[in-house]
């Protein structure tokens, strides 16, 4: 069902719902189907601003940007403060010869072969996040599939198996038959009470036998049949050769350790669903594509803001150049404030003191990537394993196998921890960098044992490094929903605050953008009331 | 587990078998991890033919081609009779301009945007196919990802949901959730004997709960939880904007029917996972490759294959050229055969009883596919399906979206029917090409109401009318395989069959290399003895 229809689903529902009740609301929205809603409607539409109207905006991650790109359209001046010496804040790609000192000050000087790349930051984005489409192609941003899942990668897990990897989709499927025929036991002995019917009980036992591939007496064996969804053991040939012969099944008591399902299962989210895409060459081509569509937008580098003032007719900020160490002072008509809450928590700020709770309330998590560059795609002429990944119930978490230039020779680089859990990320974050890389060897070459003999170099973030940020993402809870995400939301004064931890999505680009919408519109509608 | 080590794992498991029994091979399948056998082991390292030895290779699909291409490194004369006014065979890409006329006389002329195409045949190559993966490498044929599965395509059946397309993802995920919640049912109502202790059944329902999402009360239900996985009704936004909220569920009773899992099953198979392929630009690509491979290969176009004889010496092939009805005879000390059993078994072959039996042994399948041109992206645009399949249980089957230029403007191209079933196929092939665009039209629409508006111009091919192939694929049956399969595989006097036919993977082009690599490398060996 196409989202686009003149009236919105969810407002003809409405109406239905108002005149004709319930009941023929819930009729109407079947017989509608159950097209999601875009929370991206398409780029605002902004009246003209006024003559001279001033907007200062801090930080030059996606959500200020974006911010500045679209007032700028409607005629906003808009100067745009940032701490590092380049655009694009979390939107991050490192390359050869980039150089990264974290707190702490280990200082990595990044050593990769031409066109390979690393993304500390975000690195895919779901087909579902509109804004992010949206913005890609009208800044003229080329993407490309990603893919994340890949039945043919490895599912690794030190409680399973005897700890030998196995392929993704051996694990799924059996699963999958397993359960299914564990069901069709009880359905067919007659050991349960079925919310059904004798025809309806029929077609369960139909469905079980498609669904888990089950044999005549409903039993998942390994056969040609299971084959052709789990793979083979010796695979169809041509010319002289034998039929193609299935491999043995996984033990079910393995599959059902909790580390194997859970590992499965966060492959299998929306937000990892197909088809995903990346920016060609990393994902900074984003930040790069709205500095080429704002040319002489005035940025300030190195500017480190250490106190935000407003009165009822303007904002004040002031920054420290972090070169000089030199204090200036700037004034606008108006502020979006896009700095991660972590920073702007530390700093005196002039605003309801509904707000400052709110500023202060949430926690960050702590992330950790590493990268590693290895002499060749192994993964791909060893393992045919081409994008996708690996999982594991090691620190690392995963391996994420590159989704450009495959069968391509020479160096590649593989995604080889992101690290989400609070122990392992800590962990990871007190070690130095070559620790991480030595972490990621070693805990990588359980799932691929090339991995000594081809590494080249590696690199890592640990997020709560990182100077500009103090963390990788906000950590909503429902109780701090609840409290404190409507004040974050809304415009205070002349400040209004926007970025992913402004979002239902955090630590996506999709929260950033959309928040940020939401921010210049309240924004220029106070101003135009002004 | 890599695949190639320097003792296979075949090898292994035979000597460990052959010296310590069964049991310790089974030790040892366990322990080595169950890699498959690729039944490609690499390009064929051939001894230098004899000076002057000649072979004919009748047919210029890619089983041809790859003889001709491999014979010639060894330093074999090979010439080629092929049927068509072009090299490629089933290795076939429409485009604008091309004109194709089919048995009963109708002619299509394609008239596609440029850039556009269509493949007849193959479409799309399985990272497990390591041979046409190989070869492409080798010829420098660019490939690209293929995504066959896309969880945001539609899956419909006029015997289901009210005839309303429903998301893949949906489907699937409340398919799992529902047999998971029934299992957990009969589990947690001790309504059944399981095959493990209580231990293991707290861990069954653990494992239950987690891989369908199952709630505290072990039950599959409309939640936040479950929206991670099937999608949401208000997506996730940023700004002022309320929580996400999620979807009602589909009906057990609709997920049930045997045209939803069937369906469903079709896009789950190994031989869809990802990562596929396709080349750049148009399946013929790779068929190019070779003969930019073969700069000077003589190959007599417009030859119309009539008979083939041998002696103890020779083979000798009799055609007949298509445009001046010429017949001509041609010798060789060697032939091989990749003409489609359908057209071999009409002619006069010198060759052992046995083979001619097998040669007239195997049916082909009749397949049909419709390519419909449309103005533009919608199922990207107003639906965000990019690439994937949606599939229905109507007789076009499915919907394949173009994988390639993705959120590009401009006219694309829809594979808009595929048609194997018997009756479905049999149906669009007695239909002129006007009359399968309409079907594909009236069908698609249940899907896509955008459709009629949208539509510009298709093309058709049902391959029981293709003059050079009188069918689609081989099928072979189990029986069949028995009789007539190691006949067929197996060097006959001078004349070596190959092709898809002649493999356990009809149909694929993987088929057809392995086979003509088996059947070169049988000529070789017997070239070299004579």
């Amino acid at each position: 069902m196409p989202i686009s229809t003149s009236l919105t689903r969810r407002e003809l529902l409405k109406a239905i719902g108002l005149t004709a009740g319930a009941t023929a609301m819930y009729h109407a929205m079947t017989a509608l189907g159950h097209a999601q809603e875009s929370p991206f409607p398409g780029p605002p539409v902004l009246s003209p601003a006024k003559p001279g109207a001033r907007v200062l905006i801090l930080g030059a991650g996606l959500a200020g940007l974006l911010a500045a790109y679209e007032l700028r359209k409607s005629g906003y001046e808009v100067e745009i403060l940032e701490y590092q010496n380049r655009p694009g804040g979390r939107n991050w790609t490192l390359r050869n010869g980039d150089v990264y000192t974290e707190l702490g000050g280990a200082t990595q000087k990044i050593a990769f072969a031409e066109g390979n790349y690393f993304n500390p930051g975000p690195w895919r984005i779901p087909h579902h996040h509109r804004a992010v489409l949206h913005y890609c192609k009208a800044l003229g941003v080329p993407l490309e599939a990603f893919n994340q899942f890949n039945h043919n990668a490895y599912l690794h897990s030190t409680e399973a198996f005897g700890g030998k990897p196995q392929r993704l989709r051996e694990v799924w499927s059996d699963m999958q038959g397993n359960l299914t025929e564990l069901l069709a036991k009880a359905v067919n002995e007659n050991q349960m009470d079925l919310p059904m019917g004798a025809d309806e009980r029929d077609q369960l036992l139909q469905a079980l036998q498609g669904w888990g591939l089950l044999d005549a007496d409903y039993r998942y064996r390994s056969s040609l049949h299971t084959a052709v969804r789990r793979g083979y053991d010796q695979m169809p040939g041509g010319g002289r050769v034998g039929p193609p012969t299935p491999g043995p099944l996984l033990d079910l008591h393995d599959l059902l350790h909790p580390t194997v399902w859970q590992r499965l299962n966060s492959q299998l989210v929306y937000n990892a669903q197909p088809t995903m895409f990346q920016p060609v060459g990393g994902m900074d081509q984003i930040s790069r594509g709205f500095m080429r569509a704002l040319p002489d937008l005035p940025v300030r580098y190195n500017a480190r803001v250490t106190r935000i003032d407003q009165t009822e007719r303007q904002v004040s900020v002031t920054y420290e150049d972090t070169q000089d160490g030199k204090a200036t002072q700037v004034s606008a008509d108006w502020c979006i404030c896009t700095l991660p809450l972590t920073v702007l928590g530390q700093m005196p700020v002039q605003a309801s003191q509904a707000m400052l709770s709110a500023i202060r309330a949430v926690p960050y998590s702590s992330y950790t990537k590493v990268a590693l560059e290895f002499r060749r795609r192994f993964w791909e002429e060893d393992d045919a394993i081409y994008g996708g990944t690996s999982v594991t119930n090691q620190e690392i978490e995963l391996i994420s196998y590159p989704s450009d230039r495959f069968m391509s020779d020479g160096p590649a680089v593989l995604l080889s921890a992101y690290t989400t859990g609070v122990k392992g990320s800590l962990n990871l974050t007190r070690m130095t960098p070559e620790e991480r890389i030595e972490a990621a060897l070693s805990q990588g070459e359980k799932i691929h044992p090339q991995y000594r003999k081809e590494y080249l170099s590696g690199a890592s973030v640990a997020w709560h490094r990182v100077p500009w940020m103090l963390g990788c993402r906000a950590r909503w809870t429902e109780d701090k929903r609840q409290m404190h995400y409507k004040t974050l939301a809304t415009l205070d004064g002349r400040i209004a605050l926007a970025g992913d931890h402004v979002s239902y999505m955090p630590g996506w680009m999709e929260g950033a953008l959309l928040s940020s919408l939401d921010a210049i519109t309240q924004l220029h509608q106070r101003a135009q009331e002004a």
